[in-house]
């Protein structure tokens, strides 16, 4: 058998602290001390001390960070050795002598341009290695919460010709002998999935063209989307409630070690129970304006008021009721006040803001198309979407989280490039 | 309360069989007899009978079909109806009259280009009902075996600057002051992700520019791709047999309503356990020569020589050892025997064809150049891959499976845009 077949993982090797093991890994650290060397091997689940004697390896004193091995040895423990054991290695059965490794983890910024040139080397790092793992136990916590609801995951198109969110951010593609774009959302398609399978999701890709750079915008970026039938504002605000809920205490459960690697403090992951902070938008000018912002009843809440409204309220917020002339047309406006739509957006705590935009759409077929004209667009350029409203429409609504945003606020990381394996903006396009 | 919201699901009243119940769903077909107006009211769930006495309700026998409504009465037992119970209307509190509906799904030819011109509306016909719930149940499974195994869920991006299947299908996107394509596979990223998590896998759109329209290609489609360190072809071939038998028996656990509506004979799915038939490229070449195939060893296998191997075998293939030349660069070669490489395809039964292309991958930084040298290319181009060989390489092997394929096998589909809410190819963008 291949010597690496027979290895345990590096966690399991903790766990054991005695007997015989084989591991397999990365050198992760080395020490030479007299007649040993030193080595700290990773592997996806841990890092343990090799203690390997000098006389009987010599080429482990010069192997180079990040080589790869396979050793076997006694499991020994340790209270000085990191996790608590060590392998004292009795034989090497496998080594690729790596070049001198270019990064030094523990000088790295992470979010210098330097380590973005080498993420694909970068990605080795303990600290990317916790942020995915939790991206991982986010990603599996949204599936299983809308799949337990009774919600069908479904798989709209990326190639589209008509825009969702406006027609500025969009990516032309070259389709052999025409022109079609890149998805922004799938809104209107999961619309029309709704009257075959009445609760839908999507966890795919949406791509803006965004000609700025900031912490937490990306060119593309994985979005969770999901619409009801007979469903409205509040109905769909509560499934973005539960399912920030639900990803939290799930990451809480699964991830202590990464979230304590990343030094993340969990209080305010902790106090994500539903309900959130219901606040309205006009409530929110008033608190707006009594901390000092010039804003009257009409204004857009942009990045700084709604960091300003986050750290306000220790709790999530759902920021609902924004006037018509704020979201795309698509909302449906109160008809008890026709000047608010019924919209939402759910902004989470500590300064990150807007994850989740949302609402009921307009399902009157007349209503939809008087303000698709009142908004200045052409009903020509959303006929099918209009088309959904002409055969036995229903009340709906929902929403679309941007997931990468929140793996950033559960992770505390300072920029939405930091919880993305290889991201992407208007600079970078690798590796 | 709002009516609608007291509705049970179709399902449940059917379950039910007597006492009070409120339904609302679309009108799927409508006969009048005498005093009775019959509607076959459908939801996500099933389709019930509705007995609508005409004096009290005049508006019913006008309806047009699609229209939406929600209906109380009293749940009676009737053998005749279908699912055996119907639904003694008293009252209908809600209706949204629909325009006469354009679809006939009686007389439907489901892969006309006339319902592709109206898929929005033609998502709501029962085939494609319970082909989605299908899909949805396939995509679950192939997260849970991953997960399950110990995966970890990456995401890599759609942005690319490299070819990874060859440049000829790439699809261009206008990126600010630059061109950058679209992915056609993760398999790089997926390799550079493993130096971390060790087993990785990822479910997300890939796109390939398809000039020609067969029934087994569209331009974007759902990949599942994986990536196991310390791993070799034969471990990743076991992989993809688990895979497809775990969905496989997902699918005949929990859709067997839908199955059978579609007419889907099940003995070729209760067939699909592992092992798999291995076949050896050689030993098909064989096959297929007695057939009467005029094949020379190094020939490439096709898509008519797939359809003759899958019928001759009642069990999917896994097809392995192709010639170096027919198989991409990365693929590493038999060490045993140089010109074949350690690569293996799996084909669907029934003429179904390939839905799996994997192997071993070149680890050696050395080797990897002098085969990117060998086949033309430059190594230029490939420096980031080749650099994850640099440091700490190890042996790795994985694949990517067609999701919509392997829909469309289960399903007994004719042509992948069956299986596909919104198909795309070379002349279909919309809706
Ligand atoms: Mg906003
Ligand atoms: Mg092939």
């Amino acid at each position: 058998m291949l010597p690496y077949k027979s290895a345990i993982p590096i966690a399991e090797a903790l766990r054991r602290g005695e007997g015989k093991a084989t591991v397999r890994g990365w050198v992760y650290r080395k020490r030479t001390l007299k007649e040993k060397v030193f080595l700290l091997l990773r592997d996806a689940t841990g890092v343990i001390q090799l203690v390997v004697p000098r006389a009987k390896f010599p080429e482990a004193e010069s192997l180079n960070l990040e080589s790869s091995l396979v050793a076997t040895g006694v499991l020994v423990r340790e209270p000085r050795a990191p996790g608590g054991v060590e392998l004292h290695v009795e034989s090497i059965d496998w080594v690729y002598v790596g070049e001198p490794y270019p990064i030094n983890e523990d000088a790295a910024v992470s979010d210098s341009e330097y380590l973005l040139d080498v993420r694909h080397l970068w990605l080795r790092s303990r600290k990317m290695q916790a942020i995915l793992k939790i991206r991982h136990t986010v990603f599996g916590a949204i599936h299983d919460y809308f799949r337990r609801r009774g919600f069908y995951e479904v798989h709209p198109p990326m190639f589209i010709t008509a825009a969702v969110e406006g027609g500025a951010t969009l990516f032309k593609v070259e389709y052999f002998d025409r022109t079609v774009y890149l998805t922004q959302s799938s809104q209107f398609y999961l619309e029309a999935l709704i009257y075959s399978l009445e609760k839908v999701y999507t966890v795919a890709p949406s791509f803006r063209a965004e000609p700025s750079r900031t912490r937490r915008h990306l060119t593309e970026f994985w979005h969770a989307e999901m619409e009801i039938a007979w469903a409205h504002m509040d109905d769909a605000a509560k499934v973005g409630e539960e399912v920030i809920g639900h990803v939290v205490e799930r990451v809480l459960d699964e991830r202590q070690d990464e979230l304590k690697l990343l030094g993340r403090k969990v209080e305010a992951l902790e106090r994500a129970k539903p309900p959130f902070h219901w606040l309205s938008y006009d409530e929110a000018i008033e608190v707006l304006r009594k901390k000092g912002f010039a804003l009257s009843w009409g204004d857009d809440i942009g990045a700084d008021e709604e960091r300003a409204l986050t750290l306000e309220f220790d709790k999530p917020i759902i920021l609902h009721g924004f006037p018509e002339k704020l979201k795309a047309f698509y909302h449906r406006n109160n008809p008890q006040r026709p000047e608010v739509t019924l919209s939402f957006d759910v902004l989470l705590p500590e300064g990150y803001g807007e994850v989740i935009g949302g609402g009921e759409r307009i399902y009157d077929a007349k209503e939809l198309v008087e303000k698709i004209i009142r908004f200045g667009l052409n009903p020509e350029d959303y006929q099918w979407y209009i088309d959904l409203r002409r055969y036995g429409s229903v009340p709906h609504a929902g929403f679309g989280l941007g997931v990468d945003r929140l793996v950033m606020w559960i992770a505390g990381a300072d920029h939405i490039r930091d919880v993305v394996p290889f991201p992407r903006d208007i600079r970078r396009t690798r590796p």
